[in-house]
């Protein structure tokens, strides 16, 4: 029985984390807007992979609560960077384990600053997801964690890939960390991307539409482009191979449905966006890297735009404007 | 005196009807919106040139009450050339004259089809300039017309230059219609398409934030090498210099205010956008010619996108949708 923290509980931390206490690990849940609903009537899990309902769950609201313990998964919105130190750090002892749970680029290097790289590693969850009524979580599909270690620590990553998979979690260990969060991405950049950038609308009206679904391909292969000339500049061996990742990708997401993305959902509830760690960070690091990304890029300055927009940051015209004539 | 036909009385052909109608020739102008307005008390024009009011103006309801004309100034939306031909075609003699003073790829063909190419000019307007109340139009800045004739007659860019002079139009003989038109897109695909991609915004907006003030230069630079090579496959050997028109594009927008873009004014109204002409066919001209427009077929996937969307012909994600799993 391994302890686990579990910070951030949304729809991933909260997945997971169910998973693992189904099998018997002694997890514990660090909880804010689910807290009260998950102490009365517990954690309630509908998947295609069978539902099941945790009656006993281990809840915190504070992260002194929680105790030391073997594993923090940190599935921490990357929004939320700035406040991770202080909420992880309270469960970390000297044999303390972190799985960054997170989306993007630019996450690991925060926890390796904080606690030391040799016990951080990065997941990323190719997962269909979303938040129910507090206390519930709709597993819809999919599921792998895609795994590495800030290091390469090649039994680090054997003992995380035994723990999940301890839980029935489907994982697979990446070539590197890099590697595993670039893979990511090349999903993560079109579709996000274009559900804001699109109005806030699922992954079915990208894929339907002919002129989004050719954006999301050229997106996704400059992100393998950008991701290919990240590995090669940091002396990886390991290349994503550009028409098996589109040919995966698009076949995967034309099974979804009209999939909501986190970030279309964010964008809905008028939430912070995670695009910083999504689009702004790999843009900066593809241009760093001479690769052009023109498509990333435009969806990078067209998502902003649509967060200012909605955040009333942007001067968006009205009829009323067009009976004034232009203003210097 | 010349007589003159304007059909499509829109700000642009207003305008410039009305400075050569105040230039002393017979100009007559087929109305729908403003008919009555101008009837009752003529044409106001607000301009740095100078303030002028058209007092007497001739108008028409219908193009049977134009008669002949020397020349016809068609200044219709592209998204009207279904029914341009019976718009001009009443006025049209056997030595009448067509300027097409329209935006966008794909407008002359259709002219030349009706008329004979013989006939036909077109005419890119840089002039910042927006209806007012009905009667009413508000010049604010600039205002050369880039000519060309589509068979590259001299002649007749002679005459037409000489014409539009005679009424203190600034003019330019371009070195041929495929790089005017070329030439005015390097300034309406980025700024057109971004003023409504980014929700209905001034220029300003575009240019004071860095991620969209890079993408309108990144489109500008693809539309010139989409114009270049447009003009090479045509045995022109014009070429647009991109750097050049890129600085000069920015140059004079810097200088605009927050000047609203005719297609952010039809998105703001409502009204059908003319993104076949200025972004659709466009890209595809270039896709024919093997040239890589990511910028320029993003902003032309995401302008469709919106205009559906504000047409409420794309499913939008809405808070409700968010309490419901996704449904496949």
């Amino acid at each position: 029985m391994t302890r686990i923290a579990v910070i951030g509980a949304g729809a991933v931390g909260g997945y997971y984390g169910a998973r693992l206490a189904q099998a018997g690990h002694d997890v514990r849940f660090l909880l804010r807007r689910d807290l009260d609903a998950v102490r009365a009537n517990g954690l309630r899990i509908f998947s295609p992979d069978g539902d099941f309902h945790l009656t006993d769950v281990t809840v915190a609201a504070s992260p002194a609560e929680l105790g030391e313990v073997d594993w923090v998964i940190c599935s921490l919105k990357t929004t939320a960077l700035g406040s991770a130190q202080e909420l992880v750090g309270p469960s970390v002892g000297p044999n303390t384990r972190i799985l960054a749970l997170m989306n993007g680029l630019g996450v690991e290097e925060h926890f390796a600053e904080w606690f030391g790289a040799e016990r951080v590693s990065g997941g990323m969850a190719f997962v269909c997801i979303n938040r129910g009524e507090p206390g519930v979580i709709h597993h819809l599909d999919y599921g792998r964690i895609s795994l590495g270690h800030a290091l390469d620590d090649q039994s680090q990553n054997a003992e995380l890939d035994a723990l999940l998979r301890s839980a029935n979690i489907d994982t697979v260990v990446a070539p590197n960390l890099r590697y595993a969060r670039w893979e990511k991405l090349s999903w993560n950049i079109p579709f996000n991307g274009l559900s804001v950038a699109g109005g806030g609308i699922g992954t079915a009206t990208i894929v339907g539409d002919a002129g989004l679904r050719a954006t999301a391909e050229r997106a996704m292969r400059e992100v393998v482009a950008a991701g290919n000339a990240d590995l090669a500049a940091n002396g990886s061996a390991a290349r994503l191979d550009e028409d098996e990742v589109v040919a995966r990708m698009f076949a995967l997401t034309e099974t979804m449905g009209d999939y909501r993305t986190s970030m279309a959902i964010d964008y809905v509830l008028g939430n912070e966006l995670e695009a910083e760690a999504i689009l702004a960070n790999p843009v900066r690091r593809a241009l760093a890297l001479g690769v052009a990304v023109p498509t990333m890029a435009t969806l990078s300055a067209l998502v902003a735009q649509a967060d200012r927009v909605r955040r009333g940051l942007a001067r968006v015209l009205t009829r009323e404007d067009l009976t004034r004539p232009t203003t210097k």
